[in-house]
C-alpha cells in the first residue's frame, strides 16, 4: 500500500473533493470583495449568503443570520464564552465539563486566572457525564453552561437536550461545541435548545481555517474582535470566501450523508469491526468510553502496558495514521485530560489510541489495520517493562514505582 | 471586453496562480493536521515552517518564531493591541491616528468606552501625519503606540521608522498595521523597529482567511484566544495550512516582485497615467493624498459636485470595479473617515474615488477607463444638483444648504 490509510479524522479531515470543486472558482477568477460596492464583489456576496444558508439548515436554524462565519471552531468557542461574559459583566461563574477541548478548558483556566470561579463537571468511568452534578453546580451567578455534544477523545455523546432544556428553564445561556458530532450524528439547535454552538469545517470535510457560530435570535453577545461591519459587526474581517463556500458545500455533503441510512451504517459496521477485531485478539485491550452512547466513527481503546506513542508510531511505520489519548502536542508523557477524569488506570491510559473513520474509509484499510495491529503489539509488550514475557501477563505497578 | 477590470486591490486581490498551485495539494492529499504525531501531520508541520520562513524573510524578520499565523489582519490588530493592554494592565493610554482602518479605529472605540483613553493623531490636507502631536502625546501612561504603514484609501507613506525609533528610545510597544504597505514597498521590521506588524494575505495575491501578527522576539504579548498549543500557545487552533502556505507562496513572489524594478515602474507609470489622464481631462477633479509619498498602485481623486457611489455604478455597468473613499459598507452618505481627517471639501470627499491596481492590471485596462470616465462623469454632472451645467461650474453651497 502506498497510500496512507487515514484513521485520524477526529483531528482533521480530507476536503471533499465536491468541497474543493465548488471552492476553486472564489481563489483567482471570482475573488472580489463580498463588501465591495460593485458587482464584482456582490455576486461573490450572493454566494457567501447561499453558504450561509446550507450551514443554518443544516443545523436546523431558523433563520440564516444566526450563522455567524469565524476562522475555525477554537475562535467560536471563545467568542461564545467571552462573548457571553462580556455581557453579563455581574456574573462571574462558568459551568463546564472535565473533559471539554482545550478551546474551551484553557480558555475556563484562563478566566479562572481573572477572577472567575469555574465549576468542571466530571464524568464517571465510561466519560458519561454527572448530571445531578452539574445541575446543582448553576447558581444564579452563573453566566454559561458550556458542554461539547461528543468528546473527541472517546466518541462519547452528552445529552445535551436535557441540559438545554434546563438552561432554558433557568435562563442561562447555553453553549455547545458541537465540533465531534457535525457530520456524524443529526445536530438540530432546536432540538437542544442552545444558544450558542461551535463546529469547525476541517473536521467535517470543509477546509482548515473555517467555522462556524451559532448564535440564536435575540443571544446577547459582545464581539471579542473589532473592526469592520462584516457578520453585522459580530465578527469583523474579509469574508474568507473560499472557505465559506467551502462549508456550505460541506453542509450539503452532511446532509445528504445522515439521510443515507446505508452510509451512516456501514461507518458504524467498519468501526464496530476494528474495535471487535481488536478487542478479541488482545485480552489486554479495553474499550474506553461508553459503547452504546457514542458517535459512530470513533473508538479509543487502551493497550495494557505498552506506550500510546510507540504503538502510533510503528502504525506510522506501516502507513496507518492513528492518534494517542494522551497530550503529545504538549510534550507531556502524561495521559490525556479526558482518560484521567474517566479513572482510566495508569497502565490502560498511556497506551490508548483513538481511531476516526470517516466516510472516504474502506473495510480494505480496517482489514489491513487488523492485520497489522498483533505485530505491532506484540513487538511492544516484548520490551514493555510492565510485561512479563514468560508468564504472557502485566508486572504490578509496585516493582516499577520509585 | 467580457472580463472585469478589477482596480480595487486595496480591498483584495487575485490569488496568484502560483500560490492557488502551491496551495492545492494541502486540500484533499496533504491534508494531515500539523499537530498530530503521524509523518502524514509531521510532513505538512515541515511545510508550515517553510511557509513561515518565507513571510519572515519578506518582513526581514530575524526569526521564523516571530511569524505567528491569524485568520487576517483584523485578528492582527486586534491581537497586537489588545494582548499588549493585556500584558501592560496598569497602562491606560493609547496612541493612533484618525485615518487608521477600522480593525484599529473601531477597537480603540471599543476600548474608550472600556475606560482607556487614546489620542488620536491627526493629518494634515494631504493626508501627512502631524509628528510632532505625535511625540507630544506619547505619555508614561501610554501602553501602545499603533500607526499604519500606508493608507488604504489615500496610499500615503507614514514616517514609520521616524515613529519606531521614537518608540523603541521611550520603550514604548510599536505597532505597524502594514496591510496596505506589504508587496508595494519593501517592508523591513528592523529599519521600522517596531514590536508589532500586522499583514493580510488576501491583499498580496494569497487567499483570504489568513493573515500574520509579526511579534518581535521578547516582546511581551498575551493571546486573545485560548486553546490549543499551536504558534507557541500565542495563537491557538488547528492551522490553516492551505492558507499558510499561500501565504509563503506569496511572500515569495512578492520578495521577486519587488527585485524587479521594471515591474514596479511599470504599475507606477500606470497609475500615473490614470491619475493624470483623469486630472487633466476634468478641471473639477482633485488628487487626495501627498503626491509624492504614496504606495505606487493607489490615486484617490475627488470629483467635484457628484456622487462617488454615482460613479462607481456607472463604472460597475462598464465593467470597471473601483471603490468609493466613503464607508457604503456601513449605509452611511458620509464621506470616508481618512478624507474629512484630512479636510477635504465636501463638494470633492463625497466623489471621490479609489483606483487600486496590482501586477496583474494592463495599460490596456487604464486606457479603457480613461476612454469611458468623460462619458461617466458628464453623465453625472448633468443631474447634480451642485453643478450649473450651462455656465460649467458649480453652484455655491450655500443655495443648497437647508
Amino acid at each position: 500500500m502506498n497510500t496512507i490509510i487515514y484513521l485520524d479524522n477526529n483531528a482533521t479531515t480530507m476536503v471533499a473533493p465536491e468541497v474543493l470543486e465548488a471552492m476553486l472558482p472564489y481563489f483567482s477568477q471570482r475573488y472580489g470583495n463580498p463588501s465591495s460596492m460593485h458587482d464584482f464583489g456582490g455576486d461573490v456576496e450572493h454566494d457567501v449568503e447561499n453558504a450561509r444558508h446550507s450551514v443554518a439548515q443544516m443545523l436546523g436554524a431558523d433563520y440564516d443570520y444566526e450563522i455567524v462565519f469565524t476562522s475555525g471552531a477554537t475562535e467560536s468557542d471563545n467568542m461564545a464564552i467571552l462573548g457571553t461574559l462580556q455581557y453579563y459583566r455581574d456574573k462571574k461563574h462558568i459551568v463546564t465539563t472535565k473533559v471539554e477541548h482545550p478551546a474551551v478548558l484553557n480558555l475556563c483556566r484562563q478566566l479562572e486566572r481573572e477572577g472567575y470561579s469555574v465549576t468542571y463537571v466530571p464524568v464517571d468511568r465510561e466519560g458519561n457525564l454527572d448530571m445531578e452534578f452539574l445541575f446543582d453546580s448553576v447558581t444564579n451567578d452563573t453566566a454559561i453552561v458550556s458542554v461539547m455534544y461528543a468528546n473527541n477523545e472517546t466518541g462519547v455523546i452528552f445529552p445535551v437536550e436535557e441540559i438545554g432544556a434546563f438552561c432554558k428553564k433557568r435562563g442561562i445561556p447555553f453553549h455547545v461545541d458541537a465540533v465531534q458530532a457535525i457530520g456524524k450524528i443529526p445536530v438540530d439547535v432546536n432540538n437542544i435548545q442552545c444558544d450558542l454552538l461551535a463546529i469547525s469545517g476541517h473536521k467535517f470535510h470543509a477546509p482548515k481555517g473555517i467555522g462556524v457560530l451559532y448564535v440564536r435570535r435575540g443571544t446577547r453577545l459582545r464581539p471579542i474582535l473589532y473592526g469592520g461591519h462584516q457578520e453585522k459587526a459580530r465578527r469583523p474581517g474579509t469574508h474568507n470566501v473560499p472557505g465559506i463556500i467551502g462549508i456550505g458545500k460541506a453542509a450539503e455533503l452532511v446532509m445528504q450523508h445522515l439521510a443515507n441510512k446505508d452510509e451512516v451504517e456501514r461507518i458504524k459496521y467498519l468501526r464496530n469491526k476494528l474495535e471487535e477485531g481488536l478487542l478479541n485478539q488482545f485480552p489486554n485491550a479495553h474499550l474506553n468510553g461508553n459503547k452504546n452512547k457514542r458517535v459512530d466513527n470513533t473508538t479509543n481503546i487502551g493497550f495494557e502496558f505498552i506506550e500510546g506513542e510507540a504503538i502510533l508510531l510503528y502504525l506510522n511505520e506501516k502507513g496507518i495514521a492513528a492518534s494517542s489519548g494522551s497530550a503529545c502536542s504538549s510534550g507531556s508523557l502524561e495521559p490525556s485530560h479526558v482518560l484521567r477524569a474517566m479513572g482510566v488506570p495508569f497502565t490502560s491510559a498511556h497506551g490508548s489510541i483513538r481511531f476516526s473513520l470517516s466516510r472516504y474509509t474502506t473495510e480494505e484499510e480496517i482489514d489491513y489495520t487488523l492485520k497489522v495491529m498483533p505485530e505491532v503489539v506484540n513487538q511492544l509488550l516484548e520490551i514493555s517493562p510492565y510485561w512479563d514475557s514468560k508468564n504472557k501477563k502485566g508486572k504490578p505497578i509496585g516493582e516499577l514505582a520509585r
